[in-house]
């Protein structure tokens, strides 16, 4: 029999929660840290350490059960919803995805004994794509306090003890293209839904969050116009607030710090939504996981057959190699996952198949790649 | 005038000082935290975190000066004996570097205003390594008593409050060199040294750290007694109980817990060094540091020119993969480093030119790939 071992709940997938710290918020940390900076870089690293949590080692399975869900769970719940909702994304786009390249991804899925599982997609060295995984997975496990408190904002414990946790459940989606041709971008989306159990007298609580980010190498302002633009009617057919808020969430989200350089040209990033019901925040969920394909592949197509000289391929290698500091270094569900033994090819398909790492190199003023720089550095409204 | 920005004290070049963090110790953390064990990892954060402090900003200098030492520093004390060591390790070293390779190493140096500064030396795309670097680093900083605390071992604080912080003065030599044939290995070494000022009535501590590790991507036995039989020798030279559990230590530091393997075979790591006179340890350190050329060198030349195959290269690729994800993920100098402001380009010189992250990558049984992973998984005995 295989030994059960205890995993962190949230590794299982590269899922990108904010509940392992605090909210992102809506400033970003500066290169350099100040005292007071520093202090908060330290609570949000107890918290996110804090998360880990129990969760089954995964039992790799040939056959995928049609629900991920425990046995008996309600199917037409909004975890059953949101599990059937995610499983068809991945099933259309990788379908999409596949027109596009002309080669196949290939599958591998597991399940847990104490109910949940996962299924990985990836393609690796395609026609079109070097890489791209698109991944799902349903998690049942347990959260300490403090995570809840971050996520929930509830501050109440009613006489838990201290080490007491908090059982939940998670469902998300989340997958990184990587294109070969270095005139295409590489693109990245995850979505995702939490519910906790009512818990110590304090009733259940639920959440979403999500996002959808770009990564060229070189600007195309017609090709960000597109992709911004899917997101903001997405966002604006659900909460005129949504895009300009979230645009800017994933600005500050997905920043290199040490380099005070993010790693492209964002999109949007949200998380702890639930400031409207459940049944509508799920509609803006579903509405913008099926918009991946719409907002990302007419730019492959345009591209994928431009001319690309040496120096634009190495120039996008380094874009890469900036983009793996990024996920090893920063990304939630990457590190946490990492820490704490989620199933590491699944957390780690979002990294690029082949990438570069240059000492000191420099953009000439005037460049292509001093303009993307200079947008990844300052972020612009494309919309 | 340029704004002074404040800086971590060991982000200046890429020390792995263990006072970032509790000694390492001489087990190993599972791939999976359980309870207890994800407590010490969360208080390992805390101090890892708590440890950033005050650093000005450099300022990159044209001509060196002789001493990084502060004006009016002893020139005869420790510090300006330890710099004058690594600073002549650096120049034999890089020297012996190019005679064999036959390209230039460049270099790149700066100082602060307080005192304390670097010289980063590095060579990308030579004939024979694809990258090589060799830094040395004179840091004048603050330590928050947590770190104090943990690298000297004392519980005193006569009275200083909380955020009272502990000045220190720090050396180091720091290398990563990646040669192209994929049978010739990377080699990885960085020797420190540490000195607190006496604080609030307690007096004057001081310590040494440091190692050097071997990574190849195909095992030859040969190269292995050869390599670690000189650190034997050199340990040897100066305490038996050295090499037995150094090698230990480098075994359990250089691992990708998620992965529960190595990045290579290993060979020494210490730190917190304080066991025999000042005078003694210094001695060690000098000889470990000067025994890197006659370590390393001769396997290089005796690979440089070997055949290989298109798989071998991207196996290789695949194990330079590897090293990022420690270094990015692991690797106390580069993290933190990264996390507070260092000079970003020095602290990863260490990463490989290119490198390459296959999903579900699995090696033949039998193969030398998987003699290489089996070495990595259950570290050897080589001499």
């Amino acid at each position: 029999m295989k030994a059960v071992r205890w995993r962190s709940a949230v590794s299982q997938s590269p899922f990108e929660s904010d509940h392992m710290g605090p909210p992102t918020g809506s400033t970003s940390l500066p290169r350099v840290f100040a005292q007071p900076q520093l202090a908060q870089l330290q609570r949000q690293s107890v918290v996110r350490h804090a998360a880990a949590t129990a969760i089954e080692q995964e039992v790799m399975v040939d056959a995928i059960p049609d629900s991920l869900l425990r046995a008996g769970d309600d199917q037409n719940s909004m975890r059953g919803h949101f599990e059937r909702m995610i499983r068809k994304a991945q099933a259309d786009i990788c379908a999409a995805v596949e027109e596009v390249d002309g080669c196949k991804f290939r599958q591998d899925a597991w399940t847990r004994p104490g109910g949940g599982g996962g299924i990985t997609r990836v393609m690796q060295d395609g026609n079109v794509w070097e890489k791209a995984g698109v991944g799902v997975s349903v998690v049942f496990g347990k959260m300490p306090q403090e995570a809840y408190r971050a996520a929930t904002g509830t501050n109440k414990s009613n006489g838990a003890s201290k080490d007491d946790m908090v059982p939940f459940f998670a469902a998300g989606i989340s997958s990184v293209m990587h294109p070969k041709n270095p005139h295409c971008p590489t693109m990245h989306f995850n979505y995702r839904y939490f519910e906790t159990d009512e818990w110590n007298g304090i009733p259940a609580q639920w959440w979403f969050g999500g996002g959808t980010d770009i990564t060229p190498s070189y600007i195309d302002e017609e090709d960000q116009r597109h992709f911004h633009g899917v997101y903001k009617r997405v966002c604006d057919n659900h909460d005129p607030a949504y895009y300009p808020k979230f645009k800017q969430w994933a600005d500050d989200y997905f920043l290199n710090k040490h380099r005070n350089e993010r790693r492209g040209l964002g999109g949007i990033f949200f998380d702890d939504l639930r400031d409207k019901p459940r049944e509508e925040i799920v509609k803006f969920s579903t509405e913008a996981v099926n918009a991946v394909c719409e907002s990302y592949l007419p730019i492959v197509k345009k591209h994928r057959d431009d001319a690309f000289t040496q120096k634009e391929k190495e120039w996008q290698q380094m874009r890469r190699g900036r983009y793996v500091e990024y996920n090893l270094v920063y990304d939630r569900g990457t590190t946490f996952g990492l820490k704490t033994g989620g199933r590491i090819e699944s957390i780690l398909m979002s990294l690029p198949l082949t990438c570069r790492f240059e000492y000191c190199h420099e953009v000439a003023p005037g460049s292509p790649e001093a303009d993307l720089l200079d947008a990844c550095t300052n972020p612009r409204t494309w919309v």
